[in-house]
């Protein structure tokens, strides 16, 4: 459907906004085919996704909208269709090449541009799938200088969004604030949480029935930020440490796959600390 | 919050609908705090629940709405908030029993009138919760004169729902057509489905890995009306077909308590044979 | 089947122990129908749990069972078939009432025989299905006397089992002991977890997408002991605080009633600060 | 650990069984590790699987325990740690590829010997990842011509299993009694289920709110084998047909990879059409 069309609105709420949108839509003869919005109380704010069908002049839309709403208002009309993505790993291939695969075969509205990780040890299958790797050792190197040659090499890519597919060092205040609300992390997640060393051990010393995974953006806290998706899968005592890392493994992979797929279909809207998913 | 409102609209879609009505709405003095819309593209009709704050003219509201709207709208503004329903039943006490505890504390948005069985077992229960309870035997009785009595005694409470809580009788056309989208069902699942008698028995020796329930409304199929809720849970080689049946007493409960929830706070629309559920 | 038969046994592992037990089994003409054992690796105990047909004579059995295995081992043939219990409780109604409507219909392998709570709501309820309510109140009374009375009246029905029906004050570590690994919690749980008050409201401006329950022994930290069962459901951004409070409620009474079913049927072994589930 | 093994019995059941078999495990000097068996009632079969730890002297124990137990024993001790396995596929990537990529990285116990399938599209990523791919057309040949083909390339590599991996072609009595009990097969399941065409479009139509997959063994009639796995994902009425398809195969590979884990690790046995899975 050449024209199915997607408009995104995040502002201060205000009466009649609705009213507002769906009548400088109409007016533009377009038709609302699904239509999804939310106030978030605490924040006071507004947020928005339609589809719209029928011809779209983009720039006069633009002008009448941002005339009519409140002037906070983020506007976005046919965001890019596929990102562009650089994924982030360490040795885990779980993650990476659950996403290399998916993206090879035109799954993943995105193009993954390079896989970058401080071991080599996800190079030849990144390869194959003709994916550039690029090996960034951290060793030996002040936190800053790694991050830089990070950057550098995240940068050439221009990413819409860095994937943290299983990459275990924690980015720098510095590093996030280049790719605000731009970079996904997936983490284990358990009832109770475990702090510290070797949660999985912890979980299995203490008997936990589920596991689970969270997939987030990055804020400044690593596995503090906005929630995209959640998901556990029973575990019982049969379940060996190492059984349980196994099975927290293919949570992960999924919850990753379908954060991502949100993000890359523009349903995900960031609210303070908070998600708005217009699943 | 005294001022807070529910629209519910279902009409033929046309272009600018959502525009003309928020415009309404917005002309009125009303807020919209929420809105949840579909078009079932099949059918072309729009089915749309507002939440709105305000104070509100309803006989003004709804004129103008009248107006504006494709003739064959049905509108509704602020539903019931306490639904009158009838409980039908027969001798397994928990999706009754289950309801009626749900009631006693005000957890469901409905006064529950009557149960109404076709065996005494669950009178004591019902009564000690006093809710009336009403025996009509179906034995010895033509269809007719056994459907004729249902209808009587039901029609004495003027419910807006009928729950058929394991109710195991079929009801005929003519008794549907009373309450045409305004009884639900319950009942089991599985994958495959099992035809013909002692499903539960058919599942174990089939050696099934999940067991299931589906509420849904009553047409003039038994167990295939537009579904509202299904949700299973799992099974394994060690259930026996009766802890294979005490699963499903599990599901078909949670699931029965979900539908009607959701049909009480008005959330499900009836399209043909399917349901779209503004949860 | 009036000759089936339970055997539960708990002891240090040995080599040989299966082959020990079950030639002993086999010489008493009994024949095993299922056998579920569990190594505790890191403890080196061995926990086992067998349904057994035949004539039984059980001292004879018990004797040289005790003779041949560990001298460490706890055994328990045929456990009381209906175990009695006490429910705790405060306001809240959705974890007791389950439980009584279950009991009602014969559901729970249990005797409850009474409800325990410090304050009134519950006591209706309680004594319209014909379970005698105490109201222990702990205003003006230091925790000693508060705990003393609540013992005395607890104590009066000798149970096997203390349930805390989101009882919400913390038991001294002097009233725990009295009932070792005998009373059941159950408590809300969320990933991350949310310490202080009110986590709902934590929950819900974290955003998270998962709201869960843990039924667990109690120990002396009130949310810390052996974890039974563990069950999240899915919640998202469109649920305010309290309708988080509603689902996080619906997953309680499920896992609530579930572990205590477990508990039960003699399923639940405790070791250190697990438990072995054979479900 | 290399001295760990396992030991698979199945045959008719008998008084004492437990107690020979491990009692003939424990005068061969060897430990008890994990044992779980189960009687399957109407067959009156024992299944066993047990994990034991010590010198193993494989044609000794062999022999005792063929001496002792029923004669149509069936026993496996230490069972091919990596099965070899032969893929058949068509055109759909998502089973083949997530397979071929946990394959990759050593986490199937498996050796993938060959993809073989009725179409070309998946030559290229096989390749990539170093698994011979044959093209099998079934076009302008009988079936007997065709199958008598796939036959030659499957049996050149002795494959302990087939995996039907959306393969969408019905294979022969003749063909299957070739590898009895030794297909697995992955296919959409609904409630209720969906005869005939388009099974998807039908489930859209009916506004199911749960799409699920079953793995089964082939047996000689396609999707009616011993059930192996089944799981079942969320959709509403949000989701299009395709939405359906998109979520349904995120299930088919979770579910396909996790029955072919639980056969390659020796835990499923097939006890007429039912499994017994020790998980």
């Amino acid at each position: 459907m050449a024209d199915k069309h997607i408009l995104l609105i995040s502002c201060t709420d205000e009466m009649g906004l609705i009213s507002k949108i769906s009548s400088i839509v109409y007016a533009h003869g377009l038709n609302i085919i699904l239509m999804r919005e939310c106030v978030e109380e605490e924040s006071n704010r507004f947020f928005m996704r339609m589809t719209l069908s029928g011809d779209l002049d983009i720039p006069r839309l633009l002008k009448v909208l941002k005339q009519s709403i409140p002037s906070d208002a983020w506007v976005s009309i046919n965001p890019k269709e596929k990102k562009d993505i650089v994924l982030f790993a360490t040795k885990e291939y779980h993650c990476v090449s659950d996403l290399l695969n998916r993206h090879h075969f035109g799954e993943l509205p995105a193009n993954i541009k390079a896989v970058v990780a401080n071991y080599e040890v996800l190079r030849s299958y990144s390869e194959k799938l003709d994916i550039p790797f690029h090996f960034v050792s951290h060793e030996g190197k002040s936190k800053e200088e790694y991050e830089a040659e990070l950057l550098a090499i995240t940068q050439q890519y221009s990413p819409d969004y860095l994937v943290l597919a299983k990459y275990m060092r924690i980015l720098s205040p510095q590093f996030v604030a280049h790719f605000e609300n731009r970079i996904l992390n997936i983490h284990h997640s358990f009832l109770p949480a475990f702090i510290g060393a070797n949660p999985y051990k912890q979980a299995y010393e203490r008997g936990v029935k589920l596991i689970g995974a969270t997939a987030h953006f990055v804020t400044n806290d690593l596995d503090e930020g906005p929630i995209i998706v959640q998901r556990v899968i029973p575990v019982d005592h049969g379940f060996s440490a190492k059984d349980m890392i196994a099975a927290g493994h293919e949570v992960e992979r999924n919850v990753l796959a379908e954060a991502l797929r949100l993000v890359l279909e523009d349903r995900v809207f960031v609210s303070g600390n908070k998600t708005i998913v217009f699943s």
